[in-house]
This record gives structure tokens, C-alpha cells and sequence, in this order.
């Protein structure tokens, strides 16, 4: 099963290597790093490079396209070959997912018209605006698009995934192999958990544009 | 605040990158990648490269030092250039943390002898030759030694250690701003919670050798 996962300057390095770690553990599992030019594409804050091995062209039919998000997504709004490879791609793929602002670009390149669909929680008007149907669900399905939350929840969309492609039992191996037993210190990874301040601070120094698409 | 990641061939991503999300978003983080040789190295399944954009001689005395697992984690646990790093390193760290099996190289650098720490459940028993005590939970820390349990749990590590470096409130910034509201689809994540039948046929199949370091 070809998986797809595609990189590109200013990308949020979890946003990928969340679902990754999941999905490379499939049975049937052939991951591939692709990116417009492929080479290193250092991440949203500079500190590290993962390399992309494969140009887009390279992968035109894989059963699994991965788009993670990062401050980098808003050089991918508007339209050209990341978005012709993204809709030729849809075409034929089994599952098209994204992870946080992923969705952003998923929906500029027109493949979220009229779908239910979630984003980073400081995205989803953004994703709107794009001709979706937001949702702050941490993972969502409509048909074979599947799209996950901010950063982190690409874990949870992965296991999801697996599930669906591989069976329940897979997915348990799967996460007890990456000791996914969840801890966190606080109860403040979503808006609505975390204190009323916390989440306006955030709000007030974050912005992800869509103008790129709409322009 | 100078944080040090170490790469090497055969590591696993997220153990490196789950911890790297958090930890580059302290308010002082200045993260550094760093390798015995600088450059590509490519994960446990050779899917992706990561890029060491630093020696470890540029990086003496970095305050928080991170030792990620992976199947390479049994290329390093022979006494050499790196472990004379760790050691030195871990004089002036503040913190020298490890996810998953990377505990086995704190352990094989002698550095973790007597003290309390965790690994992999499936390496907990390694831990133990290497003169560790080993513990089952997700975080343990001893002094200024945090470890983590398997992959995943780097994220949790992550976060209690942004709350002891900077407060619950930024700490509590960080998971919202990575939208860290676990919602994993099964409890399987841990040999606790997982089905027997899971728990035993991945005890099969894995072996994290630490003969090297005894030899």
C-alpha cells in the first residue's frame, strides 16, 4: 500500500511524523517523503530538515496521500503543481488525509467543496472560508477524505485509518507497539479544556491565511 | 536554553520528534540537532531522513540533552565518542532525558546506574541488566534524569518538563498550541490495557539487545 507523505518548506515536523509512525507499521506499508522538488525542507522554525526523497511525479497514484500543516502551508495556497498533483491523486486514492492547516491546502486545491472537514482549532474559519464544512471533531470523515486537528492528532487519525484499512486488532498492535497510552500533565489540549486566557493569548498572536486561495 | 537531540542511523522518529514539538516551543529554546557525523540519518525503517545539522563537539554543554530510541539504539551502546559526549554533557546538563530505548545508551554510558528510570515496556528487562531500576510508568524522573516510556510518550515527558523549566502556563500553552487532546480510538497503548493475545505476539517478535554494553 503507497503511502504518500508530502513535504515542503515550514512544515510542523509533527504533523507528519504523528501519522508516519502509525501508518508505516502497516502490514502492507510503502511510505514515501515526496515534495515538489524533492531534498531537505527544514521545518516551521528552522531547527531541523527532513528530507523528501521523491518529486511529486514520482508517486501520481499512491493509496494513502498524507498533507501535514505548519507555517509553511501559506506558500502552498495557490494553485500549480503541488495542487495538480493533489487533485490527480485524489482521484485514484484510497484515503486523503491531512493533518492541522494540511486541510488549508487540501481545500485550495478544491478537494474540500461542500465536505465536513477539521483543521488546527485556530484554523477552522480559514477552512470555511476555503468552501468546507468545519467541524472541531479531532477527526473527521467524509467519504475518503480524512482530516485531523491541530499537530498531535494526527496520532489519533492514524490509528483511526489503520483500523479502517487493516482491522481493529491491527490498530491495537499498532498502538501498543508506539506505547500510545496518552498522559498528558494537563487537560489543556483543546479550546475547550484549556483555561479561558491560555486559548486567547493563542488567538491573539495566531494567524493562518487562506488569502493566497481566495486571491 | 540550549537543547541537544541526538540523531542516529536507526532511530525512531517520533521518539526524537514528539519531544522536539514541545520542547522547541520553550520561550528560550535554541534545539539543535546533533550526530557522532552530521548529516542524513535514516529512521528504524529507512523510509525517512532526518538531517544532524551538527557534531556533537559543537554542542559540549547543551542544557537539556534528548537520547531518542529506535532499532540503532544497539549500534550505540559500545563505550566511544558518544557516550564520552553524554557523559561530559550530563556533568553541566540541567536535564538529560531519553524516550524509549534510548534509555539503554544513558544506561550503557553509565549514566543511569542505581537510578530510577523507564523504557520501552519491551526493554524494561534490558534496563535492569544495565543497572537501572527500571520502572513501568511513562515518565520517570530521578534527579535532573527524566525518561520516557515507549515512542509516543515523549509528547508526556515533554510536557512535564516544559512545566518544571517554565510553569504549568506555559506548559499548558504548549499542548493547546499543539492541540494535544488525546483521543486515541482503543485502549491498547499499553501491555496494562492491551489484549494478552497483542501483548504476547509483539513480545514474539521484538528483542532490544543490550549485550553490546555487557560485552
Amino acid at each position: 500500500m503507497e503511502i504518500a507523505i508530502l513535504l515542503y518548506e515550514g512544515l510542523t515536523a509533527l504533523d507528519a511524523i504523528g501519522p508516519y509512525e502509525v501508518l508505516s507499521r502497516l502490514p502492507s506499508a510503502e511510505v514515501s517523503f515526496v515534495a515538489e522538488s524533492p531534498g531537505t525542507k527544514r521545518t516551521d522554525n528552522h531547527r531541523l530538515a527532513l528530507v523528501a526523497d521523491h518529486a511529486l511525479e514520482d508517486h501520481p497514484h499512491p493509496a494513502i496521500v498524507l498533507v501535514p500543516g505548519g507555517r509553511g502551508q501559506e506558500e502552498n495556497m495557490r494553485d500549480g503543481a503541488l495542487h495538480e498533483w493533489l487533485r490527480t491523486a485524489h482521484e485514484t486514492s484510497t484515503w486523503t488525509t491531512s493533518v492541522c492547516t494540511g486541510s488549508l491546502i487540501l481545500a485550495a486545491a478544491g478537494l474540500l467543496e461542500g465536505k465536513r472537514a477539521t483543521s488546527h482549532w485556530l484554523a477552522l474559519e480559514a477552512l470555511g472560508r476555503l468552501g468546507a464544512q468545519p467541524s472541531s471533531e479531532r477527526v473527521v470523515v467524509d467519504g475518503k477524505i480524512v482530516t485531523a486537528a491541530g499537530v498531535s492528532s494526527g496520532i489519533d487519525m492514524a490509528l483511526a485509518l489503520t483500523a479502517k484499512i487493516a482491522g481493529d486488532d491491527v490498530a491495537r498492535a499498532i498502538q501498543l507497539a508506539i506505547e500510545y497510552d496518552p498522559q498528558p500533565p494537563f487537560d489543556a489540549g483543546s479550546p475547550r479544556t484549556a483555561p479561558a486566557a491560555t486559548v486567547e493569548a493563542l488567538r491573539r498572536r495566531t494567524r493562518f491565511k487562506d488569502s493566497a486561495a481566495a486571491s
